[in-house]
C-alpha cells in the first residue's frame, strides 16, 4: 500500500502498476477510528491499493455544502473507481440531503449487497445457523427524497419504482446466488397493498426467476418475512428486496448474528463500487476506542475481492475469523467466549498478528467470485400504446364541515370541457360519491376527472380543466395524469370504490 | 350471548338490555375455524354480546365487489359499533382493494394497538422477557393506496402523512402508556431520510411528549429500532410508529414471542372499533383444524375490555393462560412444555374447561382500563401564510441518449411566462445543471420551475407554463406545486443539489 495523497492525479500514476487507487472517506463519529484500524490491517496484509482521501460528511455539511461534499470530489471518485467509506453523520433538520443516498444514486450503485452470518459459538447469538445475504435495491423507492408539503395539514413523499431498477436488482440477486453457490432466493415486498409499485417488483421477480430453474425461489410479504428472518434466519439464503425494506431487514439480519458492528456491504454499479460498514456513525460511542472495526473490515475484504486481490482478501478474512475464535473481542460482541476484551486499535493489532493464520473451528474464507458479469438488461419496451384518459387534481380545501358533496358541487360549478368529476378521495378513501360519515377528512382532496364517455383526452383538455378553476379561489396543489398502457389502467381505484 | 341474526334491526333490541350487538366477520382461510372457536369460548364465558354476522372477503370479491363487501354492510356495522373480524384473503392481482385497509380508513380507526408478550417457559421463545405494545398509525402512509403509472418505465405510490394523524396516534400512545401503567414510549421513524413526512411525525412526538414528563421517551431510526426489537425486545415497552413500519414490527414482535398466532389487535376510532388477530388468513393451513385461535381470542378479550365487560374478559384471559400453562398447545406453539398437542376445536374446548381457573405461574390477567378518553386534538392551525412559489412538472422523455441538457434546452425553448427552469432530477438525483454521467436515467424527469426573482407566482402562472408545452410533443405527466408556509419551503431539494 503506498501512502495517501490528496492529489487525485497522483492516484493515476502509482509507483507499482498493480496498485489500485481507492478513494477513502474517514467519516464521522466512530468513522475515523474504524477506518484507521481497517487501513492498518490492509497495509499489513499487503493490499495493493493506494488510498486517496476524500473529504465528505459532517464538516463539509457545516461549511454550507448541503450535499455533504464539495463538487471537486466527483473527479477524485471517478479517478479511483472504488470508494471505501466510513459512516458519516447527516445533520438533523431541513436542508441537508443524505450523502449516502446521493452517492449511491448519483454513481448508479444499484445493488447493495449485505452478507450477514453468525460466528457461533465465539460471538454470542441466539441464531447460530444464520448465514444470509441481503441484496437491497439501492437507488429507488422512498429514497428518491421527493417530498412536498402542499396543504396546511398534509405532507407527501413519492415512492418511485422502475421496471429496469427491478430487473437489475433481481437479476443481480440470481446471478449472485449462482456465483456464490447459494441455493435459494427469497423476494420480499408488500405487493398485496402496493399493487402497482411492489406489484411490479414481484412480477419482475417471477419473470426473471423463470430463467433460473436451478435456484429455489419464493416470495413473502415483507411483514411476515421480516418476522421470520428475525426468528428463523436459517430458512433464508439470498434475499432480494426494495430499498426501504432492505434497509430495515439488513439491520435485523446483522443484529441477530451478534452485532450491527460485524457486517459490511458492497454498493455495486456498472462503473463504480463503494464499500462500507452497514452501521452508522454511532456518535454515542465515538472517540472512545470501543467501536468494532469488523463491519468496515468486512467491507474492505469485499472490496479486495471486487478488485481481484483474492489472496489478500482471504488472508485478512481468515485472520479476522481466527481473532474472533481466539476470543479477542470488542465490547459489542463480548460473551462467554471472550478471552480478552479490547478496543478498536487493539482489535486491529490482534488481526494483524494473526495474518497468515486460519480459523480452526469456523469455516475458512471462501474465495469470492469477484465482480459479476450480468447479462445486459434490455431497455424497457417503448412501443407500448399510452393513452391519456383523465387526471387526478388535488386541492387544498377546508370549507365549512368539509362536506365532500359541497366540494363536488363547487368543482362541478367550475369545471368545463371534456373532463368531468368522477370521484373524490381523502387520504385514498372514496368520500364522493357515497362516502361514509366516519371517514376522517383532511384538507387534502384528490378529485378524479375522466372524459364523460370514458374516451381519450388531450393535454389541452387537462390545461383547460385547470384554467377553469382560475379565479374560483380553488387551490389546486398538484395533478397526477391518468394513463392507460396498451389499454391497462396505470392508476389505482379509490378505497371503497 | 343471544343467537346470531342477519337482521341488523334485531341487534338494536336485544332481549337483555346489557347485551351488546357485535358485528362478526368469519373471514377466509383459517378465519371460519378460529372464529367458531372464539365465539364458543365467548358464549361459554357468558359474554353479553349479540353477534351479527356480516359477509365480507373473498366470496364477496369474487361476486364482483372490488371493495370486498356489499354497500349494505355499512349500516350493519354502524348499528353494532364494534366488529370482531377474522382474517380475510385479498385476491391477488389488479382491481381489488384491501378490505382491511378500507375498513380501517373509512371508519376512522386511526389506532392499531398490538400487545405482544412472551408466555415463557410454556410457549417456546428465545425472548422470555418480551412484553411490548405496538401502537401503529392505521390510516395514512403508503396505505392510501394512491398509485400511478405515468411513463413506460416508472410507477409511483404516494406516502401521505398528516399533522393531525400524527398527533392522534402519538397522543393515543402516551395516554395508553399512562392508563396501562407502562413506563416508556419509543417512537420509530426514518426521519433522517424522509425529513418532511417522517420528520413531521418525529416533531409531533417530541412536542406532545413534553406533556408526559412522567414517561420515559426515545426516538430511534426504524432500521436499527426493528433490529433491536428483534434481538432485545425487553428494552421496549410501548412503541408508536407509522403505518408501514408498524405493520412490519408488529409481526416481528408477535413472532419473537412464539407465534404470530398468539397476538390480537384493536383498531380504535372515535366512534367505532374493530378487533382482529394480527395474522392473516394463512391459506396454507386452512381447513385442517390446526390454526391457533389464540390471536383472535386475544382480540375478543380486548373487545370485551372495550365494551366494559371486564370480568368476562379476565375470566377468558385467565383460562387461556392456564391452558397454555397446562401444555395444551396447537402445533405452532409446540415445545418441551407441550403435554397435549391439539387442534383448533380441542384448544377451544380446553379453554372452556378452564373458565374460572387462574394461571399458577404466568401473571394473571390485568384489568383493562377500557376505552381511553383522549384530550381533544386541536384542529391544525389554518392561519399559516401559504405562498405559491413554483411547480415541479414531471415529463416522460426518452429522446436520444437522454441527455439532461437536451431536455433543458427543449424546455427552455417552450417555457414562457413567469416561471423558469431551475433544476432537473431523475429519481430524485439532480442531473441538471451539473449532473454526473454515471447517474442512471429513467424516462421520468422532474423539472423544477421557479420565478426568476424567487418571488410568489399564481395558479395562472402555472397554467400558463403548462399551456406553453402544448403542441410541443412534450408529455407532462404530473405536477407538484411548490409552496412556502410562513416562508418555510414545503419541498425538498434535489439529491446532490
Ligand atoms: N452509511 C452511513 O454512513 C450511515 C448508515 C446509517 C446511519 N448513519 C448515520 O449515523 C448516525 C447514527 O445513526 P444510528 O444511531 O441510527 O445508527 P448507528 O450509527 O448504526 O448506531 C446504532 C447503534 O449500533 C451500535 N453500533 C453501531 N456501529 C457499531 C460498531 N462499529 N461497534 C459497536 N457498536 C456499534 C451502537 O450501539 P450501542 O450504543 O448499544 O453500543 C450504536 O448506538 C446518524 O447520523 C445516521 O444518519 C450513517
Ligand atoms: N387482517 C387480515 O385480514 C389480514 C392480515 C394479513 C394478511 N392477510 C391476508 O392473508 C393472506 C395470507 O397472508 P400471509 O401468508 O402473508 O400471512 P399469514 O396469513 O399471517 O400467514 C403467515 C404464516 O403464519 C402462520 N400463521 C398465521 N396465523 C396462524 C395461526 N392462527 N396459527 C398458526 N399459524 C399461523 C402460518 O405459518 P406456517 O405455514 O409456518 O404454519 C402462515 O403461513 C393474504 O391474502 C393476506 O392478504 C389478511
Amino acid at each position: 500500500m503506498t501512502h495517501a495523497t490528496l492529489d487525485p492525479h497522483a492516484a493515476h500514476t502509482p509507483a507499482h502498476p498493480t496498485v489500485i487507487p481507492v478513494a477513502v472517506a474517514h467519516g464521522d463519529g466512530i468513522g475515523p477510528e474504524i477506518m484507521t484500524a481497517t487501513l492498518r490491517v490492509l497495509e499489513a496484509a499487503g493490499a495493493r491499493i493506494h488510498p486517496v482521501p476524500i473529504r465528505v460528511g459532517e464538516s463539509v455539511y457545516r461549511e454550507g455544502h448541503t450535499s455533504g461534499f464539495t463538487p471537486d470530489t466527483w473527479g477524485t471518485l471517478r479517478g479511483a473507481g472504488v470508494l471505501l467509506k466510513a459512516p458519516i453523520t447527516t445533520p438533523q433538520g431541513g436542508g441537508y440531503k443524505s450523502l449516502n443516498v446521493t452517492l449511491r444514486k448519483t454513481l448508479g450503485l444499484y445493488a447493495n449487497v449485505r452478507p450477514c452470518r453468525s460466528y457461533a459459538p465465539f460471538v454470542p447469538t441466539l441464531h447460530p445457523q444464520a448465514d444470509v445475504v441481503i441484496i437491497r435495491e439501492n437507488e429507488e423507492d422512498l429514497y428518491a427524497g421527493i417530498e412536498h408539503r402542499q396543504t396546511r395539514e398534509v405532507v407527501q413523499c413519492l415512492k418511485l419504482v422502475t421496471r429496469q431498477g427491478c430487473e437489475r436488482i433481481v437479476r443481480y440477486a440470481f446471478e449472485y446466488a449462482r456465483a456464490h453457490g447459494r441455493k435459494k432466493v427469497t423476494a420480499l415486498s408488500k405487493n398485496n397493498i402496493m399493487k402497482l409499485t411492489d406489484g411490479l417488483f414481484h412480477d419482475v421477480f417471477r419473470d426473471i426467476g423463470a430463467q433460473y430453474p436451478d435456484l429455489e425461489q419464493e416470495h413473502q410479504i415483507i411483514d411476515i418475512g421480516t418476522a421470520r428472518l428475525a426468528t428463523h434466519p436459517e430458512r433464508y439464503d439470498v434475499i432480494v428486496t426494495l430499498n426501504l425494506y432492505g434497509d430495515i431487514i439488513s439491520d435485523v439480519a446483522a443484529e441477530i448474528t451478534g452485532s450491527v458492528g460485524l457486517a459490511g456491504s458492497a454498493n455495486i454499479g456498472p462503473t463504480f463500487a463503494m464499500f462500507e460498514a452497514i452501521h452508522g456513525s454511532a456518535p454515542d460511542i465515538a472517540g472512545q476506542n470501543v467501536a468494532n472495526p469488523g463491519g468496515l473490515l468486512q467491507a474492505a475484504v469485499m472490496m479486495l475481492g471486487h478488485l481481484g486481490q483474492h489472496e489478500v482478501a482471504e488472508c485478512i478474512q481468515n485472520a479476522w475469523l481466527r481473532t474472533l475464535e481466539d476470543g479477542v473481542h470488542t465490547p459489542d460482541i463480548a460473551g462467554e467466549h471472550t478471552a480478552q476484551s479490547v478496543g478498536t486499535r487493539e482489535f486491529a493489532d490482534a488481526v494483524i498478528a494473526r495474518l497468515g493464520q486460519t480459523p480452526t473451528h469456523l469455516p475458512a474464507a471462501r474465495r469470492s467470485p469477484g465482480q459479476l458479469t450480468l447479462p445486459p438488461i434490455p431497455p424497457a419496451p417503448r412501443d407500448v400504446t399510452k393513452t391519456l384518459v383523465g387526471t387526478d387534481v388535488f386541492f387544498e380545501w377546508a370549507q365549512g364541515t368539509r362536506d365532500p358533496q359541497a366540494l363536488a358541487d363547487t368543482l362541478k360549478d367550475h369545471a368545463t370541457g371534456a373532463l368531468t368529476l368522477n370521484m373524490i378521495t381523502n387520504r385514498g378513501v372514496k368520500v364522493w360519491p357515497g362516502g361514509q360519515q366516519e371517514t376522517h377528512r383532511t384538507d387534502h382532496w384528490r378529485c378524479r376527472f375522466l372524459a364523460a364517455d370514458g374516451q381519450a383526452v388531450t393535454h389541452a383538455d387537462v390545461v383547460h380543466l385547470l384554467s377553469s378553476f382560475l379565479g374560483s379561489n380553488l387551490d389546486f396543489i398538484k395533478t397526477e395524469h391518468l394513463y392507460t398502457f396498451d389499454s391497462v389502467p396505470g392508476f389505482s381505484m379509490g378505497q371503497g370504490q
